[in-house]
């Protein structure tokens, strides 16, 4: 049960953007930034990093919901599997792989990013810009991972609802209330 | 020395701002309705909250920009020092260190808020509003002071700069670029 009176039948973080529509906006937009707008960095390769930050913390409802923004911009759902279990034997780049290793250093600690980790990113060819985007990826969903558990949101079980919901957001982005599922409906 | 080509001469979070105002843009919105819009929490007692944070994140420039702003709304700087040394023995009240509790708990991770420390800051009359917003507050700092560090920006140890920007973010707020201290002059 939520920790404060959230709107009921709207799952994770869609209770607590309508109960603070407020905060809500610059939050959204600033998803929509990061993870769907155009970038050098493909939205399926930001979707990751955000499901892999969002394991790393234990948020089923981020994990989920980005994950299947991540399978549905890849048309593929067995690679979200592998970064979560194990992104160094994953079937991504070198660039990637090495993006992931800075947002799990940011994910434990901003303090933890080594000079090291960001030259062997530059060194698989990442540009200041997508090293900036990483840490705020990461740093932003330490945010929204928060958020969610923090006020304990009703987070549905199914999987086939987070499908929906990827799908949606693969398709229109963060700006606006997501659709995806019956649970959703108001 | 930062992990990327931040301009020069702006300290902490301002250089991140100033090397992607795409983001910016949200990050300050955010920032200026949980901090300084009007509130039934003060905005010093908001400052407050973001200062306890930024202070078990071991962020210096956020622990210091925001204890600055904090004690420029309190008009006391001797109330910031005691609430990072132990806010339990702090002259603040019983709600807003029922407050602090929640807060304390989302910094160490969204799922350590427990039903019983909600239920103790509503005893001493916190609304689910306010629970909301020291959730938040706690979460996005979590964001702010990851993206401080993660980055590795600049962070001057003068604390007369901190006070000058303190007494900008308690006047104007953040949605603009502060402006306080030579450092930060373009």
């Amino acid at each position: 049960m939520p920790h404060i009176a959230l709107p009921e039948h709207l799952p994770g973080i869609s209770s607590a953007f309508a109960f603070r529509p407020e905060t809500a906006a610059p939050m959204r937009a600033l998803a929509h930034i990061l993870l769907y707008e155009p970038n050098s960095l493909s939205s399926g390769e930001r979707e990751l990093i955000a499901t892999y930050v969002s394991s790393e913390n234990d948020c089923h409802f981020c994990q989920s919901s980005h994950g299947a923004a991540a399978a549905a911009h890849l048309g593929d759902a067995s690679i979200v599997r592998q970064v979560k279990a194990d992104f160094e034997t994953a079937p991504v780049s070198a660039k990637l792989k090495a993006l992931l290793r800075i947002a799990g250093e940011v994910q434990r600690g901003g303090k933890n990013v080594t000079a090291a980790s960001v030259s062997a990113a530059r060194e698989q060819g990442a540009t200041d810009t997508e090293i900036h985007d990483t840490v705020l990826i990461a740093a932003a969903f330490c945010m929204y991972n928060r958020y969610v558990d923090g006020l304990a949101t009703w987070q549905p079980a199914e999987e086939s609802m987070y499908t929906e919901m990827g799908k949606h957001l693969a398709t229109v982005g963060y700006k606006t209330p997501s659709t995806g599922g019956n649970a959703q409906r108001r």
